[in-house]
């Protein structure tokens, strides 16, 4: 009954329902069943492993006469290579930990005893199916399977072109393993073109989500396209503010490790904003160590002239410093530059920070509890960090196991993604009465029932 | 700082922006003052009483003499009206009930130590500027303030055309209020025209979610329409699923209250579906009662004709049993109209209910643990109810004190919306550590530091 025939349907259609489907009939089946698909895939992997580094040449070869014609970055074509034994190792590892991590349905949020013998429980469960759409690297095929399969998802996952027969052969291998199961293959689909996406846009009533991870562009020209909810991985416009109270040491390591540690990940820091009051204290010390590891630093005219009091001028000074323009201050570098700027108090530095920050992280350096508190608070971002580095914004880093990504939006899952982002509840209402619940016996008037609201205690399903 | 020029900017830009502003500066307002400006209001609405009243009376007027001309029902009219004792009372009172419930920001949903003196928590926080566009009913625009101050979101109100004398002068009266508090007046703006919806709609830097109250037209064209986030409250398509080992006295109750208790709501009964099993025995009662409380039958083949053989053929089956059209089963009647299908199985009724209902709240009556359980997971709806009325689906049934609305969205809040809806989290991750914390130092080589994630036992925050 759940695959009929559907002569005139366009090939987007066909793959959404039959993601839907597959979503449907998994919700019968144990989640037992999904940590097995999960070691299937990784022995499936395994096997074809020989054929997918093939295709994976393949793959680099296409890029790098792109990169000889000038029309791909070499830093692409190196994302492209799956080949090294860490980088192959630690996809098919990464399989089996998202296998073992905590299952996130099933699990019961709340819980409430409405009436005698008529129980309420808000119970985790999949969103339904998922389409995700990333960039270049083909083991995120690999990844997000992985994610969504452990959480319940269907999935239809679109890479970037330039992966195309890497991906394929990767997907074929999860397919292979999934049929090994009683989870139907079109559980998790690939997709390879922009029109396919375009059309699978269209179909909110059959996908539920969509991921894109990518930049501020892909994900506003999807979120302007579409009815489907979607949830923005984009840019991250990240800050560290050095408070009046900051103590020097700690300034000089946040700012250093948020600037330097991996320039090219959102959560670096793109901006660094200094109370006037240590302009002639601790900035030049930051200053230094920053043009030291060859930060190019853009000030405005308060924090370069406060270094130009440094005698003798560190050596570097002459070539790493220069005036800023307004628009540094809503740029994302994602290189060794820096904008920097001065503010007479916490409040200009959490003003300037709500309206040019992309809400992803920033950072407060102080001794001063409450003024740490005040950042806390009154910055509106994904995380507020006090004397840490912006680059502990991560899924593992926290905690999570794994991450789907850094959400930039502000429903349902803020900041690093874990597996607890890809589910959603439903409310499971039994009456255990002998006649079963009906609203016509509560109400306010005499003989009326009255709801009864009392907590219950439960973790997991009593039934 | 917070208040400058915009010369330029159009009147739905400087609304929007107000109301971000507002937003934030509420960020550094401790929760009490938002309770003291709910009983601000309350103070407010019973002063402005009168005036309120006869704004009132204009909306009914004009609204009379549209029902005179045929141009709007008579049922739109009876919602305008909030002149009646217990309608005004209830609407005030509800104010105080909000301010009475537990604050839903603050909240520390997850904490880990993640490296000796470095600790992570998350904590719920207010979504930001919600954008609510709802029906004729004046006093939702009291009741929407007062669930946006509490959960401390900033909130921009779009009500029916119909009640716009009586909604500005409620709107004025929250606005006075708030003048007395230190929180902005801007915090809770209306918003007269749809015009004016259409240009916030464009407006997703200022604007956090958009929450549409009405119809499945009107939320699909406004999630057509914008960037910003929708939580759709839309029609309610339920299901009601005698199973084989349904009981006939539950049966009865069940159905005739999840139809018959207020029809008009979206959580009553649209579709019943019967296995076949049952057709000569449970279902004959179940139709008696149901046309006995003059519910109008639409019957498949099956259902029909095994009430043929009912002799003598009770009164009304000659009047309201009649034979359904494949429509009907997509329908939501939203009166005493039911229609009515057989299934050979409870795999049937599942996939009837998943591929036909809009996924709100759909109910099975069984006798049999094992079929109750796979009905609750099997179907992909907010609410699965077993021998319970679909009627139980309601914010304050659940236990919620007052709600939102019912979300037929599947991401952030799913079902009955109460303030934990509304609100998002942010993580605040805080180093107490001599020389601040950096990601640099953390590795898997020797002399690195680990990664502890040793949960906390928090519920408030600890600073």
């Amino acid at each position: 009954m759940l695959t009929q025939d559907h002569p005139n349907e366009s090939a987007a259609t066909g793959i959404a329902r039959a993601a839907k489907e597959a979503f449907t009939v998994s919700q019968l089946i144990p989640s037992s069943e999904r940590v097995n698909a999960l070691h299937e895939i990784r022995k499936e992997l395994e096997n074809a492993k020989d054929k997918i580094l093939e295709a994976n040449k393949r793959d680099l070869e296409a890029a790098q006469k792109e990169v000889d014609a000038g029309q791909m970055s070499p830093s692409l074509l190196k994302r492209l290579d799956i080949s090294k034994p860490d980088k192959w190792n630690s996809m098919v590892e990464g399989v089996t930990q998202v296998a073992d991590l905590m299952d996130p349905t099933g699990i019961v949020s709340y819980a409430s005893e409405i009436d005698e013998n008529l129980e309420l429980y808000r119970v985790s469960c999949p969103i339904g199916v998922l389409l995700v759409i990333f960039e270049a690297r083909p083991e995120v095929v690999v990844n997000i399977a992985a994610l969504a399969i452990k959480s319940g998802n269907a999935a239809i996952l679109k890479g970037g072109k330039e992966s195309n027969q890497t991906a394929q052969l990767l997907s074929k291998a999860i397919q292979t393993a999934l049929s090994k199961t009683s989870l139907p293959s079109s559980y998790i689909q690939t997709i390879q073109t922009r029109a396919e996406v375009a059309a699978l846009l269209e179909l909110d009533q059959y996908i539920d989500l969509v991921i894109p991870r990518g930049s501020n562009s892909l994900v506003k020209s999807i979120q302007s396209s579409t009815r489907i909810p979607v949830m923005g991985h984009a840019d991250g416009l990240c800050a560290v503010y050095l408070d009046e109270s900051a103590d020097v040491k700690k300034a000089v390591r946040v700012v250093l490790d948020s600037k330097t540690d991996y320039p090219a990940a959102c959560n670096s820091a793109e901006t660094l904003i200094i109370h006037t009051e240590i302009l002639h204290t601790v900035w030049p010390e930051v200053a230094k160590a920053l043009v030291e590891a060859d930060v190019q630093l853009l000030c405005d005219s308060a924090t370069l002239s406060a270094l130009s009091h440094e005698t003798p001028s560190p050596p570097k000074f002459g070539t790493h410093l220069c005036p800023s323009a307004p628009a540094d201050y809503t740029t994302e570098h994602l290189s060794l530059k820096l904008s920097v700027i001065a503010v007479p108090s916490l409040d200009a530095a959490i003003h300037h920070i709500n309206t040019h920050s992309s809400h992803h992280t920033d950072c407060i350096v102080t001794e001063d509890e409450k003024a740490a508190a005040k950042f806390c608070r009154g910055v509106d971002s994904a995380g507020t960090f006090v004397n840490a580095s912006t680059r502990f914004a991560d899924g593992f880093r926290y905690g999570f196991g794994t991450e789907v990504g850094i959400s930039t939006g502000r429903i349902h899952a803020r900041g690093p993604v874990g597996l607890e982002g890809l589910v959603i509840y439903k409310y499971m209402l039994r009456s255990k009465g002998e006649t079963g619940h009906i609203v016509g016996e509560f109400g306010s008037g005499e003989g009326m029932r009255k709801y009864r609201h009392h907590p219950i205690t439960a973790h997991k399903l009593p039934f």
